[in-house]
């Protein structure tokens, strides 16, 4: 849907993937930046001008493809003609994800990465017979679902192959099943979050996964990179959502699940989420649904402090109150009013901590979690702010990251990265991070929040806002290693929800240890042989 | 503590483990049939006198110990001589589980296979020595908590080894972490349900790990065997209360988990969750934990017909109103009172199908949960029973497997099995089963219960009693085999919650595909290169 309008490079054989080549999103929906923005980042950061405008997309360079005519002959006697392009126009919108470093490379006058060709396989047949192509040939394969990585997810890396082509799956786009009786659909992989919801909404059913790269990312790439959606208090991590996958690798296809629950050894389903295309490519995923909610509410809440708020929330989380939505916004998030995209840098709306809560279900359900959550909450020190914030909030949940577009515009680097881990060391881990972000990138804002809770834990979120340097991309590079320094000595996981990616990879071995690296690599081996899939993410 | 108490073999030289070497259980707590089981016996399966006793502790003959005087001194310098011991009363209470096919090949006069030796190591070092040990000397490694189970997965097979060593975990038995404010505790791997409860309570803390082998089964024999209590609606299954577990392989010591959530690349812990012994042991598990409850209530209900009360339990679980126990017997089965164990063979005390609700938790959550729970099982039919039956299953719900010896010795052979699907083909998978075993047993009863419910379906539970007849070994090995082709072929898992052991290993590629077995084989390849653990058991 969203390709027909958006501005996109002239001369595309291919449909476009969802999202802007050179930015976030849709550029109908990016704004520019409010008179408040712009004054919060004179006064805090110094930032006053522009930064000067990157190349159009008939001015970007790109390497040129190193596949031959004979390959792409091969390729398309798989495809169809109709479905792989070597053209510019094609390559770069699958350039890369839309990390920061990823939109500050696009910036560049000075010849670009680029997949050597975009091939768009209509069936897994065609899929197994790519990957016996590419493995032949040494062709590295890059799935590509919406484009929304920010941990370089999508780089086109070669890893030491003749060629590197990006696989989007956009034509794996059918409802496949959906079983009212068991509350299960099985959805195709290249299904964006929006137009997976119209199909189910069509029957009465919703999947409720919304992470903020909803309007854009798709179904296999939720399963891939183990998403994490706004509603995840209600219905759960996207992982959580899985009840079986089919994955089509070089070895054979995989058709995981046959259960709601099993005790039949190792569940599988749990190495092809998050496995990011390195073992296989996933085409279909039964999740659960849940019928439309039929009544929902809002409250926001203020908090005198961020350790308050937290307590507040874990208890809401421990006994198990129901909301739908449940986050709180730190001291700095709130001022600048993060939360409710519309006033930021405006006058804080809110003193203290901000928290949302919405609610979702039937009537006589939000009405009883709503109570029990109210209740925990004024026991634990919050102060009911109303309806209004939380509505704010929630108009505005996916247009945060077009911000980050205006701001690079307006000389200001803004990025942000996230992690988890248990209560009881969560405040410590937000002090250690902030502390790396601050001194790596003296004089920045480090804003954070919860957005996502468990009962043994909870997930921060960062947001980090600092003056564009001469070479922002080293400048970046530098913070971000602090900050992930940080989590891991912390012993926190090195991400929540944005997965691993090329960006996360080095401390992979922090995560799981050498001894899980090697088990990785060795299902790797046994899968991709020829390791075509994906070279340079999440395994190192 | 059951140990002491227990009358095992004499001349032991180790602690024995909890349950009696010939029989399930504490013989303290086994009863005799009751004249209404014998009369139902007598009437359904013409089963009237007692079958020939089997012989004594002392009588039993094992194998000779293939292990040498250097092999057991090799041993003894790793975890000391009074940790190690290959004499016939240490080798029978290990020689398998308490399968009904394990009881009857007790009961036989032949001589019998049993580990060559037990190891009872005190430390993960110990344990990372006893692997290199095993690994030279060529000797396989039988990993052993409780010892409780009923699929084959502690046979003594030496998979083409030199020998076997049954290694016993009993000193991992302390509670290495209470973390409050989390909500999570690290209990050793040794700790049976009951132990581990105790040092939980003393903190007012409770797991809520409640499957019928509770009393003597242990924390990391749960976690291996992916196993599942009966508060599974309250407090989930045991792999979904698993934080983060320790495991030594031959490879090394693996520590997984870091947050409460990631989006790290797979989920290594799911791949030792359900490894049953064949990728590493398992030495500490870091759990969910809630307060102990501070309330209860009880309700039991009737259903018309079975299909009337499935279509209940789903809509609570569809809503989610938050019952601690759900279950549902069907027709035969609460004909039999089977849910009620003191009351087997009786009168039948309800018609139709009984289905049993506990809730737990604060007084205002047992309220609400209750309140909710009653009107949607009133708005799907169902007629309340009051309190009572409700008691009564919860009296007897750790009793039921004593039965099966007794019923072995009367001249009955009693066994269960289980499955899962989706609520949709429920119905389906049932027939399937009941018919598959009355064809393989005819005349034999076959009774059913739903003990675990999820959004998207619930597990089946079967009991199977029939007259014993001349090789009961098997007449049972026809009707398990029929059992399991029926539920592969209705697309269902193999096993809900008693895992896979080498019982249900032929039906392995059924359940997770050729290519599936392919990446367990990669993964035990990498980790136990030389192939000493628990050969035989879950992978092809």
């Amino acid at each position: 849907m969203e390709s027909e309008t958006q501005a996109g490079p002239a001369g595309a054989a291919l449909p476009l993937p969802p999202m802007k080549w050179d930015a976030w999103g849709d550029p109908a929906l990016a704004k520019e930046l409010s008179a408040d923005v712009k004054a919060l980042l004179a006064a805090a950061l110094g930032v006053t001008g522009d930064a000067a405008p990157g190349p159009g997309a008939d001015e970007v360079l790109l390497h040129p493809s190193r596949l031959t005519a004979e390959d792409l002959k091969a390729l398309a006697a798989v495809v169809g003609e109709a479905h792989v392009s070597a053209a510019d126009a094609d390559r770069l919108p699958r350039a890369g994800g839309k990390s920061t470093p990823d939109l500050l490379r696009r910036r560049s006058r000075e010849p670009q990465d680029a997949p050597d060709a975009v091939v768009l396989p209509g069936s897994e047949d065609e899929i197994t017979a790519l990957l016996a192509l590419c493995a032949e040939r040494r062709i590295a394969v890059v799935p590509f679902g919406g484009g929304t990585s920010v941990v370089g997810g999508l780089d086109p890396e070669r890893g030491g192959l003749a060629a590197v082509v990006s696989l989007d799956l956009r034509r794996f786009d059918a409802l496949l099943d959906l079983d009212e009786t068991s509350g299960e659909a099985v959805l195709g992989a290249g299904l964006t979050g929006p137009a997976a919801e119209a199909l189910l909404a069509e029957r009465g059913f919703e999947l409720g996964h919304y992470p903020q790269s909803f309007r854009f990312a798709t179904i296999g790439g939720f399963a891939a990179t183990r998403s994490s959606g706004q509603d995840s208090a209600g219905y759960g991590r996207f992982d959580e959502m899985v009840r079986g996958l089919r994955v089509v690798t070089p070895a054979g296809v995989l058709d995981l699940g046959r259960a709601p629950a099993s005790a039949a050894g190792p569940d599988l389903r749990e190495l092809f989420l998050g496995s990011e295309g390195t073992l296989g490519i996933i085409t279909a995923v039964r999740v659960r649904i849940h019928p439309v909610p039929a009544a929902k509410a809002y409250e926001a809440w203020s908090f005198p402090d961020f350790a308050t708020g937290t307590a507040a929330l874990r208890a809401v989380e421990q006994q198990g109150t129901g909301p739908t939505v449940i986050r709180l916004s730190d001291e700095a998030e709130t001022m600048v009013n993060l939360a409710m995209t519309e006033k930021i840098g405006g006058e804080p709306a809110v003193t203290g901590c901000l928290a949302v809560t919405v609610f979702e279900g039937t009537p006589e359900q939000v009405a009883a979690r709503h109570e029990l959550t109210r209740t925990a909450l004024l026991a634990a020190g919050g102060t009911s702010l109303g309806e209004a914030p939380a509505r704010a909030w929630e108009h505005g949940r996916f247009n945060a990251p077009y911000l980050r577009d205006s701001l690079l515009s307006a000389g200001a680097l803004c990025e942000t990265l996230e992690t988890a881990t248990d209560w009881r060391r969560l405040s410590d881990l937000r002090f250690a991070v902030t502390a790396a972000l601050t001194e790596a990138l003296p004089g920045a804002l480090v804003l954070c929040h919860i957005s996502h809770v468990y009962p043994t834990g909870a997930s921060l979120y960062f947001t980090v806002v600092a003056a564009l340097g001469s070479d922002p991309l080293t400048q970046w590079a530098g913070a971000k290693r602090a900050a992930c320094d940080a989590i891991a000595a912390q012993g926190a996981t090195i991400t929540h929800h944005h997965a691993v990616g090329a960006d996360h990879r080095p401390w992979m071995t922090d995560e799981v240890g050498e001894l899980g690296v090697r088990i990785l690599r060795a299902v790797k081996a046994e899968l991709d042989p020829a390791g075509i899939l994906n070279p340079g993410k999440l395994i190192p």
